[in-house]
């Protein structure tokens, strides 16, 4: 027996149906012999509708008020699946953030959570009740209702399982868990059991949105065990494990891949002056970020050579104001294109391995995949290809580094667990 | 300078375009150099949408969790009300009851407000905000959230007036104030300047459902000044006036009536007997209400008769278990008929006239109406007359007792005041 924290997405609490299904899997585990608690966000839907409410009256309304109007969705969300789950035989109780009372710092619309009173939850779960949590939600220290912004019932999903020092802290969403890739891409791409925190923050920094990088964070921060796993399918989902290893014996855990990238060389540079000294300050100042980075000096030539990513959003912009700044200077020869995708093999395995670049490049050579630049890091490999070949590259490096797997397989293997 | 209490219903929010009207009301308050409490309702329609969501889970939801649901209404209409306030200029912030704090008992769903900390208000008001309160609403001693029923944002309102003595508590409605009868009946009926709180609770519990009773009584009880007026159309609509009097030199301030009638005859009945101490027993066990009651001996007769009335939804019951405990001594005969509407002229200068009933009888005799039933308390003589008859019985009896006005001039004399 152990203390859970559950937590419920609003694609999850959508409609009553989908609400009886939360219901039905909290039941499961209270039936398991666990006490539970159970964090959700708004119906979706709701909170659109009441910030549409809201900027009908005023575009920039005030952040205190607007807080006050978001904190009721996620409150419906409590209250009705308290009567479902009371409807069921659970005892139950619903919790506003003002009632368990979760303590935020002062910032309206992106708080942050500064401590969590466990007093009254855990006078609950003494009691056999689940405790009902409304999540994204708390109060300052006049009393003040604040949300946490976007993604925050994640949050406070793992907040609430660090203050309860529970056992493990479930985030249920709309896929089985963290794949090796996206299964859109390659269907081939296995589900994992098991990931650890810095590879599930390379993971979701490189748009594998499956939990929010704030939340991974803190997970980590007050060790707490996060599991991510599917409302609607049967499975055990993928643990998010603490420490350095996940166990597996794997090289690469996963493959994330990014097509909102685009790239400007500027070659021809002269080897005297340090252009990076120039060129950052120049890109941060415009507010343009610089992803992937790299400077080359070839061999015996007599100039250098420096290559960087940025969004694409950015691309017509710091291109012009590279131009601006290094075009005067007609040795040097400025080029970019945005029709290019970054990919990125992740995995704590590459610690300690060498030559994965060697490996990469070789794999894609045989299906003629260029690689325009490559980036490596302690736990991960980047690498940017032109964007149109960018599947066919998911798919090579999938099969090169054994990530295969058969999803009906897998499937079957984690409902038989 | 004062401070005032204002109350706006769901009809008055019930949307953005309303709730702008509202706001304009508000300020122009707050330009006359007053504190301003706003204590509003639920947005129509909103507490409907919630109770059906959670009614489609459980016909009977849990009354902790329904109070906690049905909160989040007025909760909505607080937080877009102090939107439209600022959004005019005016610092304004919303309050959940349980910010207030407004302290309740434990019954949900018609909870009683036990104790109001105004300490946060006050700090407002002293800051130059205006309050906005959401009605209906309050907390118990654990931090549950509890609703006190229909109609419960009058009584917020109202206590909140009570506890912060406030010049003034304005409950706006749909209406311009109380009149002297329904005007859908007798276009001549007059908006009343002043009513007493007795005549204001004689009036709400004979069917005129302007202010909710309870919270007429805790003005009463208070000592709070609270006016009736419209949010839509100007006037300084009619005040409950405290203490016994209005000043007014009237006999009659209003006439009430009500259509939910039915009446049981018993004749026959033996002399020797106490039929009453056997009726009414009979009729309380299987709760039937008795409204107006009369036991006649006819001089110098053998026998007497017993007439009662009752709602018209109980009529049928209320004449079988007479006819089942009664009906066996064949010298008693029982009548009844649900065709009937009582009517009632309410006003403290009853108290001081006798003859009222005359007076009533000749009025209505001069139309041929007939008074099956005539009752008398201090501020009130109701009377029971053919449902068909009830309009000309209204007419008659607001022309013989000097109520008629032009309520085109009525409405002048307000609007220029």
């Amino acid at each position: 027996m152990g203390l859970i924290v559950q937590k419920f997405g609003g694609s999850s609490v959508a409609d009553l149906d989908l609400m009886q299904i939360v219901a039905a899997k909290v039941a499961e585990t209270v039936a398991a012999g666990h006490q539970v608690v159970v964090v959700v966000s708004a119906m979706h839907g709701e909170t659109d509708r009441l910030i549409k409410l809201a900027k009908a009256i005023n575009n920039s309304p005030s952040p205190r008020e607007m807080d006050a109007l978001l904190a009721t969705g996620e409150q419906l969300s409590t209250a009705l699946l308290a009567i479902c789950l009371i409807n069921r035989g659970i005892s139950a109780c619903s919790y506003t953030g003002a009632q368990v009372p979760i303590y935020t710092d002062d910032a309206h619309n992106k708080a942050r959570i500064l401590s969590i009173d466990t007093k009254n939850i855990r006078r609950d779960l003494a009691a056999g009740k689940v405790a009902v949590v409304a999540g994204f939600q708390g109060i300052n220290e006049h009393g003040d209702v604040t949300t946490l912004g976007r993604g925050g019932s994640d949050t406070t999903a793992v907040a609430l399982a660090a203050a309860l020092q529970a056992d493990e802290c479930q985030i249920y969403t709309d896929v089985k868990g963290v794949y090796t890739t996206d299964p859109r891409i390659e269907p081939k791409a296995r589900l994992l059991d098991k990931i650890t925190i810095n590879e599930m923050l390379e993971m979701a920094s490189l748009g594998a949105k499956v939990l929010q990088s704030r939340s991974v964070e803190l997970a980590g921060r007050h060790n707490v065990p996060v599991r991510v796993l599917s409302t609607l399918e049967e499975g055990k989902g993928t643990l998010v494990v603490l420490g350095d290893s996940h166990g597996a014996n794997l090289l690469v855990s996963g493959i994330a891949f990014n097509k909102d990238e685009a790239k400007i060389i500027l070659s021809g540079l002269s080897l005297q002056e340090n252009h990076l000294m120039r060129l950052l300050p120049l890109l941060s100042n415009a507010n343009i970020e610089v992803d992937m980075l790299v400077q080359n000096h070839i061999q015996g030539g007599d100039s250098q050579e420096i290559t960087f990513t940025t969004h694409k959003n950015d691309f017509e912009k710091a291109l012009n104001l590279v131009q601006n700044h290094f075009g005067h200077d007609n040795r040097v020869n400025i080029t970019g294109s945005d029709q290019v995708a970054k990919l990125s093999l992740i995995g704590v395995g590459l610690r300690s391995h060498a030559n994965i670049s060697g490996r990469i490049m070789l794999a894609l050579a045989q299906e003629n995949i260029d690689v325009q630049l490559i980036t490596t890091s302690e736990i991960k490999v980047s690498i940017l290809i032109a964007e149109n070949l960018l599947e066919n590259g998911v798919r090579t490096l999938h099969a090169a580094f054994q990530l295969d797997g058969n999803p009906d397989q897998e499937y079957m293997r984690a409902a038989a667990q």
